[in-house]
């Protein structure tokens, strides 16, 4: 017989939700093995049980929410609002349970108190999600610099209002005009108040300065002005003056204390922030020793979402697994190692060629019978003479490029294959 | 009487052992709050206890290693190399220490060794320095990313071939000539192999796909090629085609399994590590839920690497008091808030105003007189009879901006403030 599977429960169904049990479900192996015992979804609460959900087993689902924490190890809150998912998580810590959380409103309102509820009842309260989606900044904040000293904390934050801001730096797009293209492709909401006002951005703004400052940061604490009075002139004179305009959440500490505030603001264009596109995130550290730091990635939607969930389910997970052993894991995996030139990538390659007429041809066709498939070859002009040809190939095994490299240099128009490099992350 | 404080000793007194010493010193009161006890530095193990070290107390001091690990709960290595790295490390496990290290050479050698020690002896072994210095890299891949599936690693680790890179393609010089430039600023070492020919970032290489797959992967598992040959012809050709050429550490897996690579790639220019400059360094993180990661920051240097060991000392020692109990942390800062017109920042005033002489005089002395120094006035060529006055101030208190922008509106030769931008970033 193996391990006690530990029992949780997910608050909430909704675009977060399906995917922590769509992750819950493909990765459980994984999942198991990284913890040390199963994970056992016990049951989904729900207001209407009745609703069918693609990918849900529905006799997983309840609408006695009370009910199912009292049956959980683990509680995963993905439900939102304040009630009822203040109360219910209270009742998790009390009952003992370990609490995952990716709602920033509730923490940013009601964070102190739920620390200190768990604090008192010994259990984890963990919340990577709830700010920055799927970024890893909580970890980072709480772990990773607790031996050194945060000064400051700039964060992109609201992925709606970058987009928008992006929109219109990059295409001379009114804010209007921006906002109406988030709404309809779907990354503004048909009330875009809570995020172009700066609400959100605040919410999150507060949650960094309690982590950064290790102080009760609310809310009503942050000064916040959202984008709403930003101009396609603004944008204009912005990069006129080598900066881009970003809406930014600011955590600092100064000798008059901690301050929080979300406001736009010209960003470098040479700054790590300003090369923040779309509805992505970022949050960029300023601390003593370690100088500058960012961590980036998408700040919202189910799957990132979910995947920071899941995190932090297993972080809680091993605690309860294993005491208080760390985090040091066994090659469980233990996969085999790949031959070198099984890796797939994309070559560019420089050869000196004959200077007459046929030979860009001659060439391409070499390379297509390796089967590789070319993606361009430019002939520059020749220098003094010399001809080049640049060939840039699609996606093919290291092994058929080494071999079309060498076939390259065998023909006979080609003078001197000059360099070969790969182009990765495209 | 307080809790017992936990003995740290710390092997190696270089570069990131001194900066060790000074955090532990200047963050005392910060670290014995975050761990629940104080951190107490035992003992410095170094060859030569005669040398001179400044900030160092000479009683510190010892040459025998051995002994020292042997009376401390947390064991600190920053001496680098093998042995007697190794032997040490492994002695401090089997005496119940919990173990930090930097030492990437040991860690792609013997790492999973070391690892199951730990294990076995239900220790703590932390090595979140040995990549990419005070970029959180291990934390995140550990465990943010313990519930999602990484699919492909890639990264800048080696900030001397990213300097010497970075100047071949800004300022088209040649690899000897950047090398050399890098030698002079302290960069690069005189003797460069190690940098130029990849093999540091090829064992940062294994740890990171030891990690991200859970897999042993060694130093000899990394197909490894280095800079020497990429020539300025090359970058050029690279920027002609929308790329910049970055050495970097590559960790997938395939169907065939797992694989770990170090050479030097054309990077698109919009990608995140295409902005990666100078001695910085970056991880950028592809997997299957979170979708695209970046963690970026310095990823050498004392006092960074140094932030990144006490991070782990502090995760190690909480482990060591707490038990199983999770990182939340108390309030024990619980900093004053301070006003919101506290914060210190820059403005950027767009301002409308009659199209006459004197004026951009008048409005800079407005500013002046409100204590706030200038940084630019700009007066863009009138378009349809409007003039504008573009107005970039220094740092100064917000409260100060805010009066001065009250003031400037009053001028009589303003006729609109028409907008007001912050900068920050800078």
């Amino acid at each position: 017989m193996g391990p006690v599977a530990l029992r949780v429960a997910l608050l909430g169904c909704g675009v977060v939700g399906t995917q922590v049990v769509r992750l819950l479900t493909d990765q459980a192996d994984d999942l198991a093995a990284r913890v040390g015992a199963p994970l056992e979804l016990v049951g989904i609460a729900v207001r209407d049980t009745a609703r069918e959900r693609p990918g849900i087993d529905p006799a997983l689902l309840t609408d006695d929410a009370a009910g199912l924490v009292a049956r959980a190890d683990i509680v995963v809150e993905v439900m939102g609002g304040l009630e009822p998912a203040r109360e219910l998580i209270l009742a998790a810590i009390e009952a003992g349970a370990s609490v995952v959380t990716a709602n920033k409103a509730l923490l940013a309102q009601h964070g102190p108190t739920l620390y200190e509820a768990a604090d008192r009842a010994g259990v984890d309260v963990y919340f990577e999600a709830a700010v920055a989606g799927a970024v890893p900044i909580i970890r980072p904040l709480r772990e990773s610099l607790a031996g050194d000293k945060v000064r400051r904390v700039l964060g992109i934050v609201n992925g709606t209002t970058n987009y928008i801001l992006d929109e219109m730096a990059s295409r001379g797009l009114s804010f209007d005009a921006a906002l109406a293209q988030a709404q309809e492709l779907g990354y503004a909401e048909a009330d875009p108040t809570a995020d172009v006002e700066g609400h959100d951005a605040a919410a999150k703004a507060a949650i960094l300065a309690s982590l950064a400052f290790h102080t009760r940061v609310g809310l009503d604490d942050v000064a916040c002005e959202g984008i709403t009075g930003v101009s396609a002139d603004d944008m204009r004179w912005a990069a006129e003056t080598g900066h881009v305009i970003k809406l930014l959440a600011i955590a600092e500490a100064s000798a008059d204390g901690v301050l929080a505030r979300v406001h736009p603001a010209l960003v470098p264009l040479d700054h790590p922030l300003a090369g923040v596109r779309g509805a992505f995130n970022a949050v960029f550290v300023e601390s003593e020793a370690a100088g500058a730091l960012m961590f980036y990635g998408q700040g919202a939607g189910g799957a990132p979402t979910a995947s920071a969930v899941l995190g932090d389910v297993v972080s809680a997970a091993r605690h309860r697994v294993l005491g208080g052993k760390g985090p040091v894991e066994s090659w469980y995996a233990d996969l085999p190692l790949a031959p070198a030139d099984s890796a797939v990538t994309r070559y560019q390659v420089r050869v000196a060629v004959a200077d007459r007429p046929g030979v860009l041809a001659q060439v391409a066709q070499a390379v297509a019978a390796h089967g590789v498939s070319i993606e361009a070859v430019r002939q520059p002009a020749a220098a003094d003479g010399a001809t080049e040809l640049l060939i840039t190939t699609h996606r093919a095994a290291e092994s058929a490029l080494a071999a079309t490299v060498r076939a390259i240099a065998d023909l006979e128009p080609v003078e001197q294959v000059i360099s070969v490099l790969r182009a990765e992350g495209a």
